[in-house]
């Protein structure tokens, strides 16, 4: 069978493609429709001739990736895996939408085999893409010679009208990356109508001054489309834009061309007609005709070929590369050295410093043990302090070094290191200022549900980064990440509890970490080493009440605000009072703890107040309704930090005088 | 003076605001002197030659808009608006980014006399220049033959890398914004060093790509400044980015080129050479020669002719157009229409239905009572309701309509309202589904400190949209947006709480407010209009406890869970408990109230309970850390919303199962 021959048989695989998808939308009268009409003949034609890949081994490490971005076309991807021979039954596909199927609204990475990314916030799988390709490129220059796949993805209209799209295309340009394809469906229509109320550019003059290859096609013109792949496929100095021209909705006999295609179903008439007219079976759903089974078997047993190739391949290269090899699995394996609390506490400084000093210092001790972490920052490393010493910065044909330039990008950052994390070798951080988070918020949000293990450092986490002003400093930000699930925040308060925030970052399977980092000084707390495990826990005792003693306040604080706690818990207690002080560097690793741990740090007795200099409202849940939570709930200002202090009630003498003016009011 | 000749005083004039801008980032010990370097050649040749403005009337409404985008130069801004004449003195200059002065780290808009708009986070300036030229427009196209004004603005490296920027631009192209400049500071140098190790894209062909003109030109060779000025003030079809090729921090002899001198200041070696190498007073700062202060001074009253004759044309105007000038002075004042609130409840539907229609149907009251109300959606608007019924979409060529189609660009979308804000006549609307609201995030947050009447409309707001599944269920969005300063959440549970919201919304002055709502259908809560008032003050008891007796149990809920909130607290009071039940559509109108009435509402009697189906962490400060919070902490799954109800634990039976096992369990 030759590439560039298309028979019937894949005329009516295409059809079959269409119809399991119309089926399954009829079946859970929900979903979208206009994308798998439209961009089937793109997928079955790459599926069934360039998709490099083996069905029953989803997690080959050689495999072609790919992606669709606009997760609402999900039925095209499931239809598609399932005739490939995914493990994807039909049954799964009978199930689309439902609770507890493989078949979810939108494509979910660990749910269903053969999905590489969840996708559904349009631009996030184009950048995901992008992330998937310089990861690759990285791979290959650490292990030269081993790997000879690709990167493809299916984009949308909506995707490449989202800014974050245009930075990872830029950023992709501006690297080279000759691995990745991208299939534009080109369709015009939006889900309110032709797309050209609202946008009217050259896509393919944008996409050229980002220094990416076009090739402009009819994307149900069979012999345009393979001409396309194999016209990217031989590419290798830039990224590859295909825009194919198709029709949203293609075969329906009323709707397609139509908004009224994108985002509901058919209708049993609109159904019927298209049956008729394609001439499907109408009494029959979810039909796979038989020549297309046992054309989808013979193509995946022509994959088992590539496969064992490269698996003998492999062996060939673990021999010669013993070092290379030990590497690569410990990557893959995402192995964690061991003790890497006690090397990250060896690597703590004792000096007064910024925590983003001190987290910068811990987190060269975690790249020298662990070979997976890169990553970079927005254009801020001079500040973030988190420049891999001694590693090379990654540029285009130089993807040997670990340091990535993600320029002024914060929102591609989020998506590109979500797709590094993704392609399964690399532990990706991050990098900007705390009030940037919000720019990756998506990004972030992503990286959570798809819980991907990725580090967000954040520095300059406060009021207390002084001049720069209100723009710049951080009210809400620690408290908006801690509400994302599966997300951990780290706020530390020293070197001890950066080496524990860090050596669980970089250890985590599951989700992604916040580090929260200050710009100005802090000075270590008492006790050393040993506190790096109780940090660890998320919470802890750092000063006791008196022996014999229950505590009458418990000062739970984060961060900067930990020495203040003490110095005022030290202040409080000169006046007779038992002050415990508990320092609280991650709220979701200590809520996580068991009850008996959580009870031994927050007793029953004693009232509770919480410092922090950011938003106060979620430490309510810690210190009650009638509990002190003391920190920032306006915006900042330009001044020199120690103004700021005095002018936001947080010097240590102001908080000792609000809390003993709020001890002395009685609770009600 | 001829426009075009540049003479000594010219010359001393830039050098004036270089070494202002110098002198004041030496004495803060903090600040950006590369920019005002660098563009001091730019902006004061648009500001003596083109800007048409009036230092004593800033709010002029016919006045052309300066936007510094890349707010970290602010200090070449407080220096040009000082010499312009603006009410910013010398001694403001020399208190450069202390507390309480005119002249903050970035501009902040309200707070200096010239300034614009607050700007800092990258990109956002740009796209509010967007905003601010779409305002213009539509100005223009209400009030024929008033406006003679365009927007001007600087743009660095750091804007156009940001995907905000591109969406924005993308925008302005298709409008044909020609009404907009912008010059871009293209100076190749970011903070960390070489923009091109991570930015090598053509921006002139990407922003032809978008139906913009491009003038390439030296940005130190006044010739060429002006003839681009020229040129761009001469085209009105599409906007104009000038390509100002520059020398960050040009004059300072050693760092002139180089990255170190973006972000710190010069030091007293490099001022002092810098002093002698341009000839300016070794020992004085804060100079400004006494030709420069004359020039200033003509420039300034030259202004006043054409000011004068405009105001002489506007009264014109005005007695042949009264009722188009009645309009615009309500616009401008931002005039709420007599009883709003009992306009909008009138407008209420009474029928079962989703929050988002009957929220949408009071909108259509309040388009119709204030015209000032122009906005639009992220290419979702048959899914978010909002088309003003009866009105033209705002399309090229075409701005005398109120629809505004944003694209699939939702944080343009959020900065481009914010512009329109700024603008000074009307009130924005923005609408998407509540998930995609963290992509606006840094617009809302910018709205919010820039006390910006936006209005915000966000659908789809729980996991109870069902079947699209976690990427499009919101989670912790409300209790996000929740967590900016001066933000007003509005959750309404029915239409009489939606015409609360939205009428407090569009009344609003000093602040966005996000409108929240279902995409499922809610039931008419018990209680007719006379709910509206109470609505109106944030949270009240919609339904109380027998009479005679304290309540022992009070259940706070918001949106669709106060239906479900009724419904337990009725089974609960048919065992005999005294259930008062609370609904709280705006927790930060609630907490604005004064203790009695908060008091009233939750009384010290009673154990609490809160229902919304999300975050449940911040309803702590409400319900105390032993309070039951009901909501979502995980993120949601792909069912249809019953099958997700029942999995969430979140049907009224087991509602009454979870809150009766927790009142039986003792408190500790």
């Amino acid at each position: 069978m030759s590439r560039a021959a298309v028979d019937d048989v894949d005329l009516l695989a295409i059809k079959t493609l269409k119809f399991l998808a119309i089926d399954a939308i009829e079946a859970a009268n929900s979903g979208h429709p206009g994308l798998p009409l439209g961009a089937a003949d793109l997928t079955w034609l790459l599926f069934s001739r360039y998709l490099r890949h083996n069905p029953k081994d989803p997690h080959w490490i050689d495999r072609d990736r790919f992606l669709l971005s606009p997760g609402h076309g999900s039925m095209l991807l499931y239809a598609m895996l399932h005739l490939a021979g995914y493990d994807l039954s039909l049954d799964e596909l009978k199930r689309f939408r439902q609770w507890g199927s493989k078949t979810p609204g939108h494509p979910e990475v660990h749910l269903t085999p053969g999905v590489e990314v969840t996708t559904g916030p349009l631009g996030q799988g184009f950048a995901n893409a992008v992330g998937m390709a310089l990861a690759s490129k990285m791979a290959d220059a650490r292990f030269s010679g081993l790997f000879n796949h690709r990167i493809w993805a299916i984009v949308s209209d909506g995707d490449v009208m989202e800014g974050i799209a245009y930075e990872a295309a830029s950023m992709a340009g501006h690297l080279g990356l000759g691995n990745l394809t991208l299939i534009y469906d080109d369709n015009k229509i939006t889900l309110d109508g032709a797309i050209d109320e609202a946008f009217s550019e050259d896509v393919a003059r944008r996409f050229e001054a980002c220094g990416w290859r076009t090739l402009s096609i009819d994307g149900h013109n069979h012999a345009q489309i393979l001409a396309a792949y194999e016209l990217a496929a031989s590419t290798h100095d830039k990224p590859t834009l295909i825009l194919a021209r198709t029709v949203i909705g293609q075969g329906a006999p009323t709707k397609a061309g139509s908004h009224k295609v994108h985002g509901e179903p058919l209708g049993k008439n609109e159904t019927l007609a298209m049956r008729r007219a394609l001439g499907w079976p109408e009494d029959a759903t979810f039909v796979v005709p038989e020549a297309v089974r046992a054309r989808a078997e013979a193509l995946a047993a022509s994959r088992t070929a590539a496969y064992d190739a490269w698996q003998g391949h492999c062996r060939t290269w673990r021999a010669e590369h013993p070092a290379e090899a030990a590497q690569l699995d410990a990557m893959l394996r995402r192995e964690v050295p061991d003790a890497l609390l006690d090397q990250c506490v060896a690597a703590a400084p004792s000096q007064t410093d910024a925590t983003r000093s001190l987290g910068g210092a811990i987190e060269q001790r975690i790249a020298a043990l662990m070979p997976s972490l890169v990553g970079g920052d927005a254009d801020l490393g001079g500040s973030t302090k988190t420049v891999i010493a001694g590693s090379a910065k990654v540029l285009r044909g130089h993807f040997e070094g670990r340091n990535l330039r993600f320029g002024i990008r914060e929102h591609a950052m989020g998506a590109v290191a979500n797709g590094m994390a993704l392609y399964g070798m690399f532990i990706p951080f991050t990098a900007t200022f705390l009030t940037f988070s919000d720019y990756m918020r998506p990004a972030i949000r992503l990286a959570a549900l798809s819980e991907l293990p990725v580090v967000h450092v954040f520095t300059h986490d406060s009021i207390f980064l002084g001049e720069d002003g209100p723009t710049h400093q951080s009210i809400e930000h620690v408290a908006a990440l801690r509400l994302i699930p599966n997300v951990h925040v780290w706020r530390p308060a020293d070197a001890i509890e950066c080496a524990a925030a860090w050596a669980s970052a970089a250890a985590r399977r599951d989700g992604p970490s916040e580090l929260i980092f200050s710009r100005q000084k802090v000075d270590a707390l008492p006790g050393g080493a040993e506190r790096a495990a109780l940090a660890a826990r998320g919470g802890y005792v750092l000063s006791h009440e008196p022996d014999g003693r229950a505590p009458d306040l418990v000062i739970i604080a984060t961060g900067s605000e930990v020495g203040l706690a003490l110095e005022a818990a030290r202040a409080l207690s000169a006046n007779g009072r038992a002050v415990r002080v508990v320092s609280m560097p991650c709220v979701e690793r200590f809520a996580a703890q068991d009850d008996a741990y959580q009870h031994a740090v927050l007793p029953a007795e004693g009232r509770r107040v919480s410092i922090e200099a950011g938003r106060t409202d979620l430490w309510h849940r810690w210190v009650g309704r009638d509990g002190l939570a003391l920190g920032v709930d306006r915006f900042g200002a330009s001044a020199p930090a120690r103004v700021l202090a005095e002018k936001y009630g947080l010097t240590a003498p102001q908080i000792v005088a609000r809390i003993t003016d709020w001890l002395n009011t009685p609770s009600r």
